[in-house]
């Protein structure tokens, strides 16, 4: 890392890079291309079943040279032993960040400040499995005595994104001799999807998974206590019920929330406060954040998705991931040169906006993952040693399934004004396990299809125009100026241990990015002050606070709501 | 609009914002707030039933004099009456833009070219509400005589987006009396969302909405051939259906296509050509842009699930907004107002990136839908004049629900390096229809939490740590610097009605905002060179093109295709 003193635009790297750049910011991109065909080897790696081809970006050997040497000057490969050892990498926090700690196998060993807390991770992991077994066996049985059938995950944020956005992806793994469970999530505070789930589904069948680290989470906890006095409200007054028997006897609350409830948390006195069983209580540890956590036992849902078979096989890519990034030379280091294409692509060209555009609509959640996880990590403008940045830090991301963005944002992209960097992310292989013949040949045409348009936009938005072999002059408004610079992600196959590796993959690009800027990507101060805000803006909504305090528009705003509710 | 040699940034307007500009920009927003309790009022207009405030945008009173003086200049009043009267504003393809048309009264008139084209607006939604009455009905049977239970829409880009939106955040709006019909969305080339339904529904009992206004998108095609294919075979071999009787008829595949597709397109003929049958075709006009489609025949999926009365609320709403937008002065005028902020914080502010935060998970799809709505409009960089534009067009748009967006990428909004203005969305009354009254009084408290969480953060944003009252330094970590823009929409509840002006108010935005830069917003050339070049890519992996015509990098990732399908 850095030294104390030296913020990363002062390294002679960094000063380099800013000369180079004078020159190479009037190159065309396709003019780096030019007939060179070895740039595809040069500028793509291959591992844990992925391929990166960074041979778009508008770079070349000296950019990458100068990258590397920054990387190093920044102290990247000390910061790399630091995370996956378990140093306090997490300063403000004063805590280490361990998430590569969760996907290590059964036999490893990692010692953190003196203990050895990879049998902790396989044991929670086994408590984990014993829930998922209940459940697949059909075998937990709600207040009433019937199996349950759906599970609703209520959690936000990192308790939300990573779990949905992995079952999505996955779903094709469903085990087939399962008693069958049908897992849904509630995130918004607003209650709006909680409110459908409710007037659609049968309480005595229903299970919900309250997941929040602190168990403080007020989305969270506000859809809990609605759904525990649904559960409770539907399942005491018996004689609603659908199939209730005439002889049932009366249904204890208690009883309601022990069946119907599992906790996953850091907090077990918060868990048990609220009255989740301790048998029902799923931990998780400080040293994970939120963003980094679908590994361990917040991944509930996902396991109840594909099988705890299949979640071992996604802990398992993540790790050969970890691997990697341990292990591999910087120069092949896949997180580390992604993490330097972005570095050059914010701090260099001044590109400040990200598009993430898988072409795989399982994939459709992705893009929302890495929001999260990127935003939130890197969204910072303070150093380590707690000195504001004069430099730019994470660009905006956004994105969306890419064949469906087509026909959106592309527009913009061609022919829009902004410099954007685009991630295109694809399976190789896709649809051999269609039973039906004639469907399967249907599908497999529709995934070359894709594929052809993944290609065929990452070279339009690099060439522009000199895509089309024409002669002679097009009109100014059916013209591309490509130079848009790009990364492909490619997967052999979309399963569960490339999608740990694609994660991962991501994590550390983070990681890296993070070191280079010298910012501290596992806290989350800047979204505190908000909830704090929050609550004192509920209790004057609720005539409880002094409006006069406000701005003139908070002021506005909440005698609004007022006078509507006087309507 | 501006005449045929002065761009926008040579008007004298735009010199005098430059200016202003540069004094403006060393304000920060608490201070223009400061104490002053007509801000509020000075920066907020109602119409409609939305109420629109713009106090918290970085601007003051001389600001928006001048750049309502932009507007003047650039031609803003006389556009807007050309627009509403079909004037030919798309001037690339040489025809007016009329979707505000699809949204007159029955008894209003609009003359283009000669003919009054209202009475064939009202036709086409007398046909359309023939076809839902059928299925409303329960009249409408498939090929076995099954009546229709599941309707999937296959479109993409505006003939996907529009319709997924509005049924999401109406869904409330579902009528009681009528046979179920439940309504999907399959866009994804990849054959990824069919996929899931081919293997879940029932072909006897499912009808695809066939939705492409040229009939040629390669997208939706090929989906409807993989679904096509998929009823042929199933109900041609008849036995293997779950209810079949051993004496039934065997069934034609003309019959099937007739009973199982709807189209919804600008050619009638390449419908027919199709096999769509001519009674079951919905007709659109050339006038009417894809991504402002969702008024008329497109929008079949929302009348099937609101209903034919709901939605002719829906246009009721949006013709409400297209009058104040035709007869308000422009300083009171919602859409000039929101346009004009876009163009202060793009053009001389240099925000380039721009966040949709709605407060109401009904609304979950209203990002991506602004996404295409704003990008594809306004992603332009050539003048109406065929000129290069050397000024910021269309800013990078993203968002996510706000709740949830607290726990994913506020962190960068509240302590990242980049600027960004944000969209707050919210309705004021909520879940008063909520039967069960401990449900009710739980999913209110939830609404105002939402509101309180809205109201804070756009404060917080605005003031930094100022929104605090506390004494003494903080450490660097937890400040906040404040000063990032916002406005915030209110609906006085989210109905029919108030979601049409809603969207009504964000195309004019749209409008305003390429009437002053001087693009056409109706076209969209950017999106033509991929579809070419994925034809191309295409023929090469299916071994039909000269792969070495190709770049290194194409050539790389098509042979990495081949090595995996070898496998």
């Amino acid at each position: 890392m850095a030294s104390a003193t030296a913020t990363p635009d002062t390294l002679p790297a960094w000063q380099t890079l800013t000369q180079h750049a004078q020159a190479l910011k009037h190159v065309h991109l396709k003019n780096l291309f030019g007939d060179d065909p070895g740039r595809w080897q040069q500028f793509t790696r291959q591992v844990a079943g992925l391929t990166l081809d960074l041979s778009k970006q508008r770079w070349d050997d000296d950019t990458l040279e100068h990258l590397l040497a920054l990387a190093e000057e920044a102290g990247v490969p000390g910061a790399i032993q630091a995370l996956l050892s378990g140093k306090r990498v997490n300063v403000s926090e004063n805590r280490p960040a361990l998430h590569t700690a969760l996907r290590l196998p059964a036999d490893a060993h990692l010692e953190v400040e003196g203990e050895d807390i990879v049998g902790a991770v396989h044991d929670s992991l086994a408590q984990m499995e014993q829930l998922v077994q209940r459940l697949h066996a059909g075998q937990w049985r709600g207040a009433t005595g019937k199996p349950i059938r759906h599970v609703v995950n209520l959690g936000v944020g990192g308790s939300d994104l990573g779990p949905l956005m992995v079952t999505h992806a996955l779903a094709d793994y469903r085990p087939s001799d399962i008693h069958p469970v049908e897992v849904h999530f509630a995130s918004t505070m607003d209650g709006s999807q909680l409110a459908d789930y409710l007037s659609r589904f049968n309480p005595e069948n229903t299970l919900f998974v309250l997941s929040s680290k602190s168990f403080t989470t007020i989305d969270t906890l506000s859809n809990a206590n609605t759904a525990r006095d649904w559960l409770i409200g539907r399942l005491t007054q018996h004689a609603d019920l659908p199939e209730a028997s005439p002889h049932a006897k009366p249904i204890s609350a208690e009883l309601i929330v022990r069946q119907h409830f599992i906790g996953v948390s850091a907090s077990p006195e918060k868990m048990s406060e609220w009255g989740i069983t301790p048998d029902h209580q799923l931990m998780f540890w400080e040293w994970v954040g939120g963003r980094y956590s679908l590994w361990g036992t917040i991944g509930l849902p996902i396991a109840l998705v594909i099988g705890m078979e299949n979640f071992r096989e996604l802990l398992a890519g993540a790790h050969a991931m970890d691997s990697h990034f341990r292990d591999a030379p910087l120069d092949d280091n896949l997180p580390v040169l992604l993490g330097l294409a972005g570095i050059w692509n914010v701090n260099f060209l001044d590109i400040r906006a990200h598009s993430i555009l898988p072409y795989d609509g399982r994939l459709e959640y992705f893009a929302a993952y890495l929001e999260q996880l990127e935003m939130e990590s890197n969204g910072k403008s303070v150093t380590r040693q707690g000195q504001a940045v004069n430099y730019s830090t994470c660009p905006v991301l956004w994105g969306q399934l890419g064949p469906n963005a087509q026909h959106a944002f592309y527009q913009l992209l061609h022919q829009g004004t902004q410099p954007v960097v685009c991630d295109f992310i694809a399976p190789l292989k896709r649809y051999d396990e269609v039973e039906n013949p004639d469907t399967r040949r249907h599908l497999k045409a529709q995934h070359r299809l894709a594929l052809a348009n993944c290609f065929a936009q990452s070279r339009v938005l690099m060439l522009g125009d000199d895509a089309l072999d024409e002669d002679g002059p097009r009109p100014e408004h059916k013209r591309y100026r490509g130079n848009q610079p790009s990364s492909t992600v490619l997967l052999d196959k979309l399963t569960p241990a490339t999608l740990g590796s694609l994660i991962a993959l991501y994590e550390h690009k983070v990681f890296v990015q993070a070191v280079i800027w010298d910012i501290n990507p596992f806290d989350q101060w800047g979204v505190e002050l908000g909830k704090q805000i929050a609550t004192d803006t509920q209790a004057i909504i609720d005539g409880e606070g002094d409006l006069n305090r406000m701005d003139a528009s908070s002021r506005g705003l909440i005698e609004a709501f007022w006078a509507a509710e006087q309507e």
